[in-house]
C-alpha cells in the first residue's frame, strides 16, 4: 500500500472496476490509512489469504521483493486468478512469475511514480495518460482482460516483449535515475568549497536532480535485476561526458557547441518521436 | 532583446525603476517586437550610441559576446555611467570589464532562465525571489546602487568573489547542463534499439533532460571560460558514475544500495542548506 499500491486502488474504485479492493501490508496502521484514503475497501495483514481470494493480484513491491514473493504466493492463487505487478524492470520477474505460474502471470509497468514514496502521495489520475507495459513472455497469462482493465484505468497499454522493454528503460529511466544521484553528490560536495552554492542552484538544478531523492531500495533491486543494459548506458554516458572533458581539455571551440547541439537535437528528436508515438 | 534582456525590460518599466528603457537588438523587427512586448521605450542598431546615452547598461549577450563588446564600448560610456551583464561565468568578464572601463563595471548572473530562448519567453516576473550574483573584483563599480535596483526587481542580490561564483556555478548549473546533454544523446541512441522508447520515458526523463534544449552558443561560451571548474565537477561526476558501473559488476547490493542513498543524502543536505540560505 505505497504510492503505486495506493493510486491504484483508489483508481480501481473510483471507476467503479472492482467489486472489491482488498489492500495487503505489514503494519495495520498502513490499512487503515489506505481505507481512509479510500484505496481499499478491506484489507489484512495475510498476502497469501488476499491472494486466493482475489481474481487479479497487483503485486507493487520493489522488484527483488515481487520475484521473492512469486514462488511463496503462487500455490495459493485461485484457478482462474491472474497474477501481475509494477515493477520497473520485467525479465527477471517475468522469468520468475512464468516459472510458478505458467498461464497465469503477465508482468507489467506502468510508467507513472513519483520521488514521493508512501501512500500519502497516492493519486487516482496518477495513471492517467501515462504508458503501461505489459510484458507478455512464452508462458504468460492473455493480455486482452488487463489490457482493458488499464485502459479503464486511463492508461494506455504497450505491449512489448520483457528484453526490449529492459533495454529501452534502461536508457530512458534508469539512467537518469543514475545520473541524478551522482549529480545531487557531485552539487553538495561543492557545498564544503562554496558556501554560496546553495542560493546559486536554480531551475537546472532542481531538474537534474528531482529523482535523486527517490527510494534508495527501490532503485538498488531495479540495478541489480538489469544489469547489462544499465552497464551500457552508463557506459555510453561515460562516453559523452568524456567527449566534452576531451574538448575542454583542447579549448576545442567547436568541439564543445556540437557537443551541446547534438544533445539539443537528439532531445528535439525524442520530443518528434514521442509525439508521433 | 532576447530572454533576459526582454524580462529585464519589461520588469524595469513595470515597476517604474528606470526612466527610460533604451534597447539594442541587431535587427530592427527584433526592436519592434521588443516595443510590442513592453520590453523598451525605445530602440537602437547602434549600441555605442545607447550606451553614451545610459546611466546603467545591462549587457545580455552570451559570454564571449560579452567579452568582445566591453573593449568596444567602452569608449563611449558616459561619465558616471556603468556597465553590467548577465553573463554565467564572471572571472573572464570581470577582468574583461575591470581592463577597459576601472571602477565603472560590475559584474552580475541572475539565477533565472529558460530553456526558451527568445523575446517571446520574457516574463517581467523572471526574477522574482532569484538569487542575482554581483561579483566586484578589485577595480569593480560599486556594489550599492545595483544591489538596490536589483532588489527593486524582486531579486536577491548575492555577493561573492567572481572565482568563487565559477566555481559553485560549474557544479549548479553548468554541469547539470552538460549531463542533460549527455543523457539525451544516451535516450536518442536508444530510439534506433527500441521502437518503443519515447513511449517508456516518463518524468525522469523530461526532467532530467528538460535543459538539454538550450542554445548551443550560450553553454559553448560558458564552458570555455570556465574551463577548469566544469573539468573537476565532470571528473567529479564521472568517479561517482564509475562507482555504480563497478557495484553492478561485482553485483555488489550493498555498494549499489549506497550509491542510491548517497545520492538521496546529497539531495536532502542541499535542500536543507538552501532553506538555511
Amino acid at each position: 500500500m505505497g504510492l503505486l499500491g495506493g493510486s491504484l486502488g483508489m483508481a480501481l474504485k473510483q471507476r467503479g472496476l472492482a467489486r472489491r479492493v482488498v489492500g495487503v501490508a505489514r503494519r495495520p496502521e498502513a490499512l487503515e490509512r489506505a481505507r481512509e484514503l479510500g484505496s481499499i475497501d478491506e484489507g489484512g495483514l495475510d498476502a497469501t489469504a488476499a491472494v486466493a481470494g482475489a481474481d487479479l493480484t497487483f503485486l507493487c513491491v520493489p522488484v527483488l521483493a515481487i520475484t521473492r514473493l512469486l514462488p511463496l504466493l503462487a500455490p495459493h492463487v485461485r484457478a482462474g486468478g491472474v497474477v501481475t505487478d509494477v515493477g520497473s524492470t520485467k525479465t527477471a520477474i517475468v522469468d520468475a512469475g512464468e516459472s510458478v505460474l505458467p498461464g497465469r502471470f503477465l508482468g507489467g509497468h506502468p510508467m507513472a511514480g513519483s520521488e514521493q514514496a508512501g501512500i500519502e502521495g497516492a493519486d487516482p489520475l496518477l495513471f492517467e495518460g501515462a504508458t503501461w507495459a505489459l510484458t507478455p513472455g512464452e508462458a504468460s497469462a492473455p493480455v486482452e482482460p488487463l489490457s482493458e482493465l488499464i485502459t479503464g484505468l486511463g492508461a494506455r497499454p504497450l505491449l512489448l516483449p520483457p528484453e526490449e522493454h529492459d533495454r529501452a528503460v534502461a536508457a530512458t529511466s534508469h539512467l537518469p535515475h543514475a545520473t541524478a544521484a551522482a549529480l545531487a553528490r557531485v552539487v553538495a560536495d561543492a557545498l564544503g568549497e562554496a558556501e554560496a552554492a546553495p542560493r546559486l542552484a536554480a531551475g537546472s538544478y532542481r531538474d537534474t536532480t528531482r529523482v535523486a531523492a527517490s527510494s534508495p531500495e527501490l532503485w538498488r533491486d531495479v540495478c541489480l535485476t538489469n544489469r547489462e543494459p544499465i552497464l551500457a548506458a552508463l557506459g555510453r554516458m561515460q562516453g559523452y561526458l568524456a567527449e566534452l572533458a576531451e574538448a575542454l581539455r583542447q579549448d576545442d571551440v567547436v568541439a564543445v557547441e556540437r557537443f551541446f547541439r547534438q544533445g539539443r537535437e537528439a532531445k528535439a528528436r525524442m520530443e518528434s518521436a514521442r509525439r508521433k508515438g
